[in-house]
């Protein structure tokens, strides 16, 4: 049995990890902290793991951390590079769902998150969280930065096409329309992720600037193997608590007319146990994947005075918090336990 | 024209006054005050009222509201009472949002808002402002207190009951099982409220005591001219953003079983402008009155083995927010300054 | 590997049916029926089924039902008592989700679901499908009635008071307010049930006469031995899709003034896996048991005038799919065939 | 008083319609049609109109509706034309919020909404209904043919760019991302408008092609005074019941890099009373126009490597089916009777 720590259970991919961690039949969950919540059970808290999660939440002092095989952060950026240069000591491995370890710059990442990195060290180490392209890494990996909801979408939306030297397509008119339930906003005490403020209605935000950007083009230079990279990104909050679809806008380039872009996709993934590319034509919606580690996929390319056009639809739909969060975090480290991939993952989307 | 003043206008109730007063013929909006806001203009923090709502939040010091002939405060319980004396002396009407002016026992409100009352001598001449049951008082008034959301929809649907002394029901075993909108709770950052925990959700809170009561109670002795009321109150919170649906529960005495008690309700309200007793076997919903002040009533008397059954059952549908809040302070309005009663308030629900 | 067939899988609890089963370690999918559908994928329809689900649709005709050891009749009332006498001839057991099986007394079934019952001699076999009362009759039955969702929750919120030969409480002036998410109403293309509709909205239904009420009082009085049980039940509407409270008002007898209600509830369902009964002061929210089997519940005595009061309240929260139909046909099945009650229906629930 | 028909008045165009006829001071609502419902109130069937709204549904043939001023025909596609010459012959200005009369050229409509077109010789007479553009041909006409509620967007959205002869930008690979709440898919018994499939989840549908691409590519190629647009249109569907939200992506030319769009926009709508151009950074959401005739847009241009990049992204927000529907077809009836613009459609949007 694997020992798992978590610090900081409180927010939404905290209690997503519990759910998922607590039906892992390889984990022990030894312990969870919250200074806040010291002492409160954690099925006081969350309800919904009565008589199956009997942990309260601890401090971090008493959590004896260094003795679990490996900790989950699910804590605000900043917090995990404070504490994994001692559990890395100890023979911990860390797994952090926040921004610490996503960016190999650290200039970017002292712009974009306003703090100074305190292991800047060990950013090189760090493994970017995305099994579908650092599979090897990961289970290799002594820290993971478990990669953003957002560019989850993004990165597997566009990956087949960024691969082949980015011939068939122009890198550098990407567009993601992206578009994420309110849970991705976590659970803070904030007026504009009101009910009554986020109910029956829809907006962009952060149109001019999200984290999530430079992540996003990080990964994506290096999948295409250049810089050439232009994308414009622009997320917008959709009144349902979980979920994500992005459409993302592709141009074609004359090199790639005659490709089957259909297959491209189908022959990229036909191994990858979370990722669905869905028959041509499908729209992928966000509840054929709730409460799901899937995430499901469609290539559409409109014609155009009765010709295929020049423009690829590519249609993403996961999770936010699984997919995007908790369960890949999970993937990720059943990837380093050396365990089945999937062990853990395989709930079947809750639909209706 | 009237010139209006608000104190405390970042609310759910002071936005929605906001609305209604912008519209009303014979208002001018005069300042509206926030403290934390001083300087914001109005419409950048409601873009609801750009271009029609020009003022900007001032601060209570300069805001000038001894200038004003009736002032609104839509604020947390407690801030009324610091002002209102200076605000008589100087010839303005009050109208309180809050529960300052509701109670008529001191100590009742003492020990339900956990505060002293600043001007406990004010407390009698304030008058409860549902003008179904106290529209002469209310014309002739200087200070309102204006009514909760929960104990508008009971008082309106127990009234045709109570007033006539109560011989045809049981008062002493009243339940009323009422379910609001979120937007009851006010437009504070408080976890509970978020829309990830409260969408898609239902509980019942509140069920060891909450405001209302006694605030009912007191006013259903009034009504029924005697002590002898036994109330059960247990509020909901349904995943919508305005509504509330009182289900209320009343037992029929054996002197009561041959009225026809949907006569007594259109009797009771035939000239009631905003109370609208809808046909036997209708079902009011929350929509039919939604962003209106209109509040539609239904009375059933369920058949027990044939027979009509010893029990009431009244459906009571309101906006919380209109009805429930500053609707009705603007109908109190329009009564203390002489106009139509329904001046400004004749906006139809919107449906869908 | 128990082979398992469906008939009618299209609509919601036919969903949720394949959710579990195709999760369930010992069940093959053998067969599901749908006229309409017949040929299509269940996938197809079903995109969160996709690559976990690959039966396809087909007509009962083809189904091969009778080479099935249970088959699950997730169809509209009439249909599983046209096909029951043979299934069972042909020594497959039968689990009905409609109304078929429910009621004892042909007459109410006949009045309240407008159609002759077609093997009114069965109805004495056939075994209402609530463990909790029934554990014993169901693991040796061949037809199981399984409960309507309202029911399951006011029996088992009742259940404790009224075994006990109802001395504590009056039996007769039972009051049920419950509340249900809108796929309670089926998949039904009807204009009452659109997302415009029911979005945002809160009303009562059917408050004349549900069917759900005879049922409830079979089971009542089955449970108190005696038939003096006076229910009033009120459903309403929720804008959420699953879920369902249902607060229950009871009042107590003289001879109950002094008895421990909360041990009684937790005493009664000490060892029962699905109920849960919380701590005193809680309010279980429908959240909190989302897609999972797990009902909760929680047991009120307001205090009156600073003493416990003779009302008790009951609040009973569960998945209205899940333990309200598929999970509990899917314990039924577990428990008539020998297997652990629970397996296949640990998932926990999905909060957020 | 101007006398208004209403053809098919069940749908939400249609109600919406009644709302806002209703509180139009120069309006008399005549009569109101509809085959199915003929004898039923209108009030019956929409109680949000008891005690406002007295008649009662008609069918066409006893309706006289060529007694009437003008007729709104809120039906499907097809209706207003079969009906229209005999109006214009006695005299009736006709309005259709259907497709009938939008289209100019023929093909377009027979082959997009499968039907021949039976009065093809009035669809030169008609005139497209968007004041922004065709305000004096609207105020000369007979005939309006109401813009669709994407369409209306698109333009707005678009207008200032194109009409500058479009050199600024490249109308070639114009992107419309557009999210449209559940209510314009009408009042139609669906299964994929129930709320238990469109709530908490979200998707693109009409990818391969919506019947309001050639509406759109029609209008701004009339605006651009040129044939090449290229438009990509991908709609998506909301879980809210009303609102409307594009987001446009458009490439800017080297000679559109100075420019200022910001001012562009200003100037352009300067005196529009329903088009609000909101200031730079902002995002309009769909509350902020919910139940009013307001349009709110915004324009961005992302900085890339610190300078104003080629891309400009247009935020347009609506209420579809107010501006979207039955509020710009009152806006055309104001122009066509000489009114008042705004008349009847100052409401103060809804929020929260």
């Amino acid at each position: 049995m694997i020992k798992v720590g978590i610090v900081g259970g409180t927010g939404y991919t905290g209690v997503e990890l519990l759910r998922l961690l607590s039906q892992h039949p390889k984990v022990t969950l030894q312990a969870i902290t919250s200074r806040k919540e010291a002492g409160t059970a954690v099925a006081e808290m969350f309800p919904s793991l009565r008589g199956r999660v009997n942990l309260a939440f601890s401090t971090p002092e008493t959590a004896a951390l260094t003795e679990c095989d490996v900790v989950f952060f699910a804590t605000p950026h900043g917090v995990a590079m404070a504490q994994t240069p001692e559990l890395l000591q100890a023979g911990v491995k860390v797994i952090d769902l926040a921004a610490d370890f996503r960016l190999k710059s650290l200039s970017e990442f002292e712009s974009w998150y306003g703090m100074a990195h305190t292991c800047p060290d060990l950013l090189a180490e760090a493994v970017y969280g995305l099994p579908e392209i650092h599979r090897a890494a990961i289970q290799k990996a002594r820290i993971i930065g478990n990669p953003g909801c957002y560019p989850t979408t993004v990165q597997l939306g566009l990956l087949p096409l960024l691969e082949n030297g980015s011939r068939f397509i122009d890198s550098t008119t990407l567009i993601a329309d992206a578009k994420s339930g309110v849970s991705g906003a976590g659970r803070k005490a904030e007026v504009g992720y009101l009910f009554s403020e986020a109910s029956d209605n829809f907006k962009a935000y952060g149109v001019k600037g999200h984290r999530h950007h430079p992540e996003i083009v990080q990964q994506l230079r290096l999948v295409a193997g250049h810089d050439q990279i232009g994308l414009t990104f622009v997320p917008h909050l959709v009144p349902m608590i979980r979920g994500m679809l992005t459409t993302l806008y592709v141009r074609i380039t004359p090199e790639g007319r005659d490709q089957d872009f259909q297959a491209l996709f189908e022959q990229r993934y036909a191994n990858e146990p979370f990722v669905d590319v869905m028959p041509p034509g499908s729209s992928p919606e966000t509840r054929s994947v709730r409460a799901s580690n899937q995430l499901r996929l469609a290539v559409h390319r409109p014609v155009v005075n009765g010709l295929p056009g020049d423009l690829l639809i590519i249609l993403v739909a996961q999770d936010n918090l699984v997919k995007g969060a908790s369960g890949q975090a999970l993937q990720c480290m059943n990837l380093m336990f050396g365990l089945p991939e999937t062990l853990g993952l395989t709930q079947l989307p809750v639909l209706p």
